[in-house]
């Protein structure tokens, strides 16, 4: 249910902004995988506000504690509890938002809903929450890790600056060499140079995180309600201020031919079966093909503004929202770890549960 | 798992294209709802083949039986079960496909996962699949009928034509007047041009669904992982064809600022709290705020094609495939009511779990 | 949810007593295993009515139609429905059952749960609902038999007859060769006798039903929520007039110390880890142990009775509920295939999990 | 699945025994209930080790901290983790174990399983782990506080020695008046020297757990596989230990007719349905039916002994296990607070859901 993602690979994240800690219990892992805190450490490095001065300057160390389920650097397929203490929780920045709800946050929706939230920090309705995503990531990827399984995201789009990458060649080393995380050099530099302005501007922007997952094992994926895509499509729609994904050709391929659109079969030197394109990003009838999983995810501008903004109070009286605390101009970068992390989960699961049926 | 949708509102699909039947069985339902085999055959009438000369010409009664879970009209709370009997299957059309694998379909991927599969008619992956869906819809319209929800979804693009429909007024009569499914006449009389001309040259067209439900109840939806928007993108991309989902601004969105992108919250006349404008398509932080849900689905077109194709067969070598069969040069008109289906059950599932929740 | 059961192996039942059909939908089933129509009837012949001259005489045939996830006699990987028509439903016999509830049975309950039910035959609590668990069972036991696992159940006591077998050795031939299906001659004389009393008597009895499985890997369950025997317990309190089950040693086994009850290992000539007593019932801490895996169910006595009774009508008026229609006096005989089923579903279910989780 | 017990309300265990910590993550609790840190600490301690003389003296505060879902002790809605850090662990008892299987305990099974296993403590397998489901079980109670819901257990029966309880009247404070927890006080001084023999001789005892449910709803209980009194089965046969389970009459009912076994219903003078006796144990057709729900759980004599036991290595030699470490001489008294626990799970799911369904 709502906090659990997966089948036979579980994840359940708990945890808000400003309470006592948040964190994950990894639930269905084989045993006897190399697992080590340092694993997941290196992982929530690569989310961790504060690591550039574009983003959140919030100080979170985020050191994880694997409470549970690994000994000696080796799983036992018990669950696996991770946690992460919170720190620099500056409740005092949150006063306002107490009493008037933030526009395109969750604070009106978490207040309908339940009837009660934890204001400090936007509360469980923060992106901390994705602290426990990325550590059940790091979990995902040594299951995924012992088949080949090569996963690559970056940021390919800031507003309407594009990057042009070769998404058959595109590396992790070339995307953490920025810290943008856009691997195209040029497109890297307007983006910063964007992102710089958007701030200095008390403004915020969005992009698109895309994402690729070489070696792949033919054979992952439901084939009706569980296809592969679906459950892809779930896990990115899944992260905060997403609002759209696209496998292979996407809304793009919409406007082809069958007859250009169709990835035609052939026999590669090897004598394995191959597809000449790639429209199908990877996934036919939702199952895996062998050819790389393609998709693009994309991610509105950060609603936390520095400008005043129209709103009203819990009493449903107008009024204006005065701008404070913290923000990230632009989320894409630390988003990249986070579809990453999502897309690896839903990988290992699929491949557990083929194992499952299939042999 | 795969062929069952939902926590509490349940639908289980079953059946091969040429197998006896295909059908579902809708566990979970609320009892004491009105109920009848007309109400599904009404649904089932608007995704039956036949229907318009550009549809498949297939010729199903798509005859659905109530098997269990209804007595005089009212459901029991008992699992409703569905069944539509196969009668026109014309096995002998697919003699080729048992050999040789159809570009862009899901044969070979099947082939890969089960090391079996149904040739006929593409077995579980055919499109009639989807029947059961949009039954199960039906009961999910009975959930939703008595809160007030009302659901269009219509045809908005069709290749590059793309309709100009105001998402606040339109109709489902304005939808079903045009056999193409589109509620601007004058796109519709582009899109049925454009569709016939493909039908002639033996190829094929995708497009854009887009569906909007208004009246949705405040507070329905998880905040983490099953959000109501990431539970729409999975309930999309498990549909037949689809390549992309958007909710709200969608990828568009993407090259707005915050301050230009976010939904001022307002009081209206009636005291009930809105927002000014929509971007975020009723769903913010995952939970609906009551606004209309807007989003977007892109369907390729379709991989079956009236030309001969590069293919291999089952022994990996390389050949072509010749055209035969039945085919829709454009599924989009028919899959108007599916969309809406898995709208409906969406809904109805999270608005069940919200009140085992919170009452 | 209330209608499904197991996780990766899943059987979804749906039906009423007089409604059209009663069936299941079994889910997860793997590809390629043989199973034909005829392995399904086997099957639902041992549990049908009308079989021999002391259980009910309702007069049903049920034969099974399958309709979907099998070809020429070989599992798709797809789900497999399974559909029985209702044909002899003599609904005036229920007549006075629409105006007060039978003790013992669900009438009451269900319209407290419900505010509706249908009343004909006790509706979805017949016993007609277990036809669907049988059916589910012979798909159970095609992935059971390659694995090499024999299941034997048998009528273990009849009131305060109990009957004498050695559960190492007894054979499913040994049970089938008498109408009571109890493998010690002398005891089913008997309780045949005391069955055919109480029909004449208009009474009812209960009893005890035992089973084994032998065969079953080690490694088989979940080491917490879902041990084996927490399974195999849910899967026999969900039967109809199950009040206790016992696994192992079961309550006679309280009355042990552990150093009496506790069950030493040794190292059979074979190499391989035994027990030299089974007082854990082949299972440890939830697991399979390689032993046989040894339960006891207990069945009330019929709540259908053919003598007045103390009830009270829809308006809670206190009445006299006058016997009608038809009985069971003892349904033990046909529970014995039911108990088969259920621990056919509960162990393949958790072989698919173990290979999922552990390969 | 293993480590999650609930569908609406799902509590998700973690921890080994001797390794960093062993808590719960309890998801899907309504929102704005009162809860505090206090309330889950009195029902830790009723399960502590060390609490008298005649349990476990292993030293454990067994100080739980609430991690998340609670602010200013009211329940936010989003998932509720607690964890206790385990701080007496003195892994030297345990040298032995690594190497020599413990007798009728998890250690053959877990290796056969996983292939791996946290040796000290007895890891996963080690009542430890019951800490996360009794701290779960005080967030059930405080959903079924309001309703009116009032649970008792106690122990019935030491070995031979059974207590005489009028179940309909025995109170809590009863049983918590003697560190036995038998409410009985002749039967409470019998047991409680026969455990201090027992401890003397390095033996074990086994005995039986009663509870009953008073003011529970009616139309509570799947109708089918999720029947009230099989989730209740479920959730009692998956503590460790336990090897028999009866609702109402149980096992002993099975030797009566239906004639003295049915429950006769009679209006009772404030108009509700009533049944005369109870047989049933408050569920009938599996759901609940407005009487107490009455239930019986059988533990077998704790495995661990302080005696030599013969078993095998690692390498399946022949050998002998010599006694070593803490021991519980019975489990009872300390069970008692973990089968209310599990009966507040049951309840309190199957109240949301039944909400959720049928409003």
């Amino acid at each position: 249910m709502d906090n659990t993602f997966g089948h036979l690979l579980r994840a359940t994240t708990f945890g808000e902004s400003h309470g006592p800690a948040v964190g994950v219990v990894v639930d269905g892992c084989p045993p006897r995988l190399a697992l080590t805190e340092a694993d997941v450490q290196r992982e929530l490095d690569r989310r961790r506000p504060g690591q550039s001065h574009i983003v959140t300057q919030r100080k979170e160390e985020d050191r994880v504690e694997i409470l549970s389920g690994v000994l000696d650097g080796l799983t036992l397929g018990t669950p696996i509890a991770m946690m992460v203490r919170n720190t620099d929780a500056r409740s005092k920045d949150y006063g306002e938002m107490a009493t008037k709800y933030r526009p395109s946050h969750a604070d009106y929706t978490y207040q309908a809903k339940f009837g009660i939230r934890a204001v400090a920090g936007g509360g469980r309705a923060s992106a901390r929450e994705t602290i426990g995503r990325v550590a059940a990531g790091a979990v995902a990827r040594a299951i995924l890790a012992p088949l080949g399984v090569e996963l690559v995201a970056w940021v390919d789009e800031v507003a309407d600056i594009a990057a042009d990458v070769d998404e058959d060649a595109v590396k992790v080393a070339d995307v953490e060499g920025h810290i943008v995380r856009c691997p195209d050099p040029r497109a890297a530099a307007a983006m910063l140079e964007r992102i710089e302005a958007a701030r200095k501007d008390g403004d915020s922007l969005g992009g698109v995180v895309r994402a690729v997952a070489r070696g792949v094992p033919t054979g992952l994926g439901g084939p009706v309600f569980d296809k592969l895509d679906a459950d892809l499509a779930k896990a990115m729609l899944s992260l905060p201020a997403v609002k759209g994904f696209e496998v292979g050709s996407g809304f793009a391929g919409t406007r082809l031919t069958g007859s250009s659109h169709n990835d035609p079969f052939y026999r590669d030197p090897a004598g394995r079966i191959r597809t000449r394109t790639n429209r199908s990003g990877g996934i036919q009838g939702g199952i895996s093909n062998g050819e790389a999983i393609e998709l693009r995810v994309a991610f509105k501008p950060t609603a936390t503004i520095m400008r005043p903004q129209e709103t009203v109070d819990l009493d449903g009286n107008e009024t204006v929202l005065e701008p404070r605390g913290r923000h990230d101009p632009c989320v894409l970068p630390r988003a990249v770890p986070i579809v990453e992390a999502m897309l690896a989960l839903v990988l290992a699961d699929h491949w557990m549960r083929q194992r499952g049926q299939c042999g």
